[in-house]
């Protein structure tokens, strides 16, 4: 490897290990910390990113990077690299281009007004008071229009929005692809109300034991290859994934005694990100072929293990016998159809996260849809929480009660996320196109599946997707797995495909 | 306050909250780290640590305390300070000339030493291989020697290291007590052995359910005032306290099924640890005036609430009725007295860690004397086992049977603690000063702990100690809590006393 190579690797290890600890104090916050020490919590996170921000952005980063890069242009001046090693450089410099852009009050400015705002959208929720939120969310829709100004975009602002979460993503695509999905997804949950088919959820929201729903998950969470001797899984209120390292990767879970499938298919979700991480190639350890490509790509791992494995037939085949093990009592006499059932039952709630897979895409277009408003087109924040209800009343057929119910019951806007939604749909929309890869190139997959056997798919991800680390743009790896460009049809087709038997329309 | 000590404070909380920081990465270290993230996570610690030690004596701090203190004095400048605010620059420059004392290279290069010995003493003991640790020890004492010529001292280079544990501590006073204590307590444990009363062990070596024996900590913690809304109990296999902030302090236990007193007298003792770090003052967190005194200070307070108060007749009269609620059937007709007896049982042993109240301190003369054979009079490493074993004979009259039981039984020197040790039984001879202060000074206090009032000795504990921080010395605060220097008296007529009358000698 060139001198110069390794001693900017060495400069971008310290950034990123500096994040990692940012990360470990955040899992400590979530998990086991006393509730009193948030505020010292609170000032190491800053302080720690801080640092790591500084030496990033700072000048002897900046004199490593020149030496392999032009600065202006990003073009690779160093003879003789690798091709990976070329593209680590292409990785670096695109995202040091991205934080130098900003400048350090206003990076430090909006980390401020994040942090207030987060604690307002807590009360806002529990009051349903939009009006306390509105102030902050005008302010940080206002520096956000600014951010894009600063990072620069081509077409319009939102792309450079988007860039921070979806790599080469542009709301153009987006447009049409979400033009593509909305009236086969309105069509088809508007068939699945008017089925006579009741879904059977009442099947699953019986008395579930919270140890045995632990056991079961971490069963599963082996058999998908999830190493425990590089992870582990607790307790959170909000499940998540986070990785310190590829040796140190981490999941939460929530487990709900009234409700099998919130842990369950949380564990399952969680664990596909996280065999993401632990796959990753760590010789490269602080670089951009040591990161996950995007957060659709990431989030493609864990919802083609959630819905295409953990809520399919082939799967349950295998497992229904052992959860009817674990749950002699409220599975009693219940067939392994009518569980299947009710895993998968549709029914448009006006709650994101609650949402099934065919009525899940819905609430992210409504996001979509309100960001490019609210970014692009300069709508006013106080028409928000009605053109949400309006939104929502379209495509799903409700109406929210109240703004809890409805604009304020995602975080993200007023963490500074804005743009981030749409790489959910994304991820389901990859996840279909590389799990379809995967049963045309591994014969009798879901055969293997339906036996228990999920090392096979595993290793599948792993060699084609996972070690990849950003050695491909998103394209490239959708490109390169399935031939042809990212498209919604295998997504559509499967839910036509499942959700016609399963309701018989 | 004043502007320039304003920044100076600022610019040591960033110093302070790093530490914590790596402390935070510690405790996950020693508690819920998957077992293959240890590497990792030892490149974080060690990056967090130095990035600490190079803000304290970088060019920035510097002139900051230049601002206030004449540099090569120590003579505080600024004008108009309050007494606490003086003593607080006094401090802060003592520590800043001894970080800065050390060149960088020398500090990095202990740093990998120790961290390579640290894993090679593991395998000597596990392997009772002195030979393997022998080299690494020699260098660490060369290394030590040089960290004392760099610190500078006035009688024995020795005095250099103690300074790091116990400020303001020497070799010629630590003498003076131990050889006060010496003869009393060789004597004490020879006429306990030849005493007709056997130890009661056996009684408290049953079966006890880890469940129980958690909750029955966890109550005690509760009722001496342990907050945990600002700290946690959690398992490790080797307790310890450490502390993030006043407002998150954590302490670990280890259980052990076959010994109710492992996991009782360890939570106890950590605990005592926690309160002391609970209640510093945050108003100047980051500063000397929120830390702790001392290591002897500091054990003082868990040596005083695991000895003078949990192994004594006052609490045993309120809790042994609720401990024998909590262990029905191995405590099922033992007596308040024999039950005494058991966890007061003197029995001499090669093993520190194992040691009683009795036979504890020659344990820590034995390292104390051999710390200043190797530092101040150049005995070689060869030599040492042999002296080890000799004075084990000597002072506790048994020999070690082999090396890990004997001079391999202690992690201390191999990761560069020399120095250390004493503040064991400085801890003990301040503790029991400070608690027979309190019962001069709080009419009653052992009728209360004996209903079971914790709390009046917390508060005076936190009233006349912890809140201090370093705005006094150890000499200081004992002086003004017991109106007299530090002495062995107190604590050796407090042997005598209650073992003259289990022993009837």
């Amino acid at each position: 490897m060139s001198r110069n190579l390794d001693i900017l690797i060495r400069d971008m290890r310290v950034v990123t290990q500096l994040r990692r600890v940012a990360a470990v104090l955040n899992w400590d916050q979530e998990t086991y910390m006393p509730p009193e020490g948030a505020q010292a919590r609170a000032d190491q996170i800053s302080l720690v990113l801080s640092m790591s921000h500084a030496r990033f952005t700072g000048p002897e980063f900046r004199r490593s990077l020149a030496e392999l890069v032009d600065l202006p242009s990003g073009k690779v001046l160093e003879d003789g690299l690798a091709p990976e090693e070329v593209r680590l450089l292409q990785m670096a410099w695109r995202d040091w281009r991205r934080a130098t852009a900003l400048p350090v009050e206003f990076v430090g400015e909006l980390a401020r007004l994040t942090s207030e705002s987060q604690h307002v959208w807590e009360q806002a929720r529990r009051d349903n008071d939009f009006h306390l939120l509105a102030p902050y969310l005008e302010k940080i829709i206002e520096m956000k229009r600014q951010e894009a100004d600063f990072l620069g975009y081509d077409d319009v602002p939102y792309d450079a929005l988007l860039e921070d979460y979806e790599p080469g993503m542009t709301t153009a695509q987006l447009k049409t692809l979400f033009d593509e999905l909305r009236p086969v997804l309105v069509d088809l949950v508007t068939r699945i109300q008017n089925a006579d088919r009741p879904g059977r959820r009442e099947l699953i929201t019986a008395e579930f034991n919270e140890v045995r729903q632990w056991e079961f998950g971490m069963r599963v969470l082996g058999d998908m290859g999830y190493d425990l001797s590089r992870g582990r899984q607790d307790v959170s209120e909000h499940p998540f994934t986070t990785d310190f390292h590829p040796s140190d990767v981490r999941i939460t879970t929530r487990l709900n005694r009234r409700d099998l499938t919130q842990g369950l298919f949380s564990t399952i979700h969680e664990g596909g990100h996280a065999l993401y991480e632990q796959a990753l190639n760590d010789r490269y350890f602080g670089t951009p072929l040591c990161e996950p490509i995007s957060l659709g790509i990431h989030e493609s791992q864990s919802r083609l293990w959630e819905n295409y494995v953990g809520r399919s037939r082939p799967f349950w085949k295998h497992y229904y016998p052992q959860l009817q093990e674990h749950f002699p009592e409220p599975l009693k006499g219940v067939a392994r159809d009518d569980f299947y059932a009710a895993i998968n039952t549709v029914r448009p709630s006006p709650i994101r996260v609650e949402a099934d897979e065919a009525t899940y895409n819905l609430h992210i277009m409504l996001r979509f849809e309100l960001e490019q408003a609210f970014i692009n087109d300069h709508v006013a924040v106080k028409d928000l929480p009605a053109m949400w209800n309006a939104g929502t009343e379209e495509y799903l057929g409700i109406t929210p009660i109240d703004d809890t119910e409805g604009i304020l019951q995602d975080i993200h806007w007023s963490t500074g996320a804005i743009g981030y939604f749409p790489t959910y749909t994304l991820g389901n929309l990859y996840g279909r196109q590389f799990y379809e890869a995967a049963c045309r190139q591994v014969k009798g997959l879901e055969d293997k599946i339906a036996q228990g056997d999920l090392k096979t798919l595993r290793e599948w991800l792993r060699k084609h997707i996972h070690q990849v680390g950003r050695a491909k743009t998103a394209a490239e790896l959708v490109q390169d797995i399935t031939g042809g460009p990212l498209s919604a049809e295998p997504f559509t087709s499967y839910l036509e495909e499942k959700y016609g038997e399963l309701y018989g329309i």
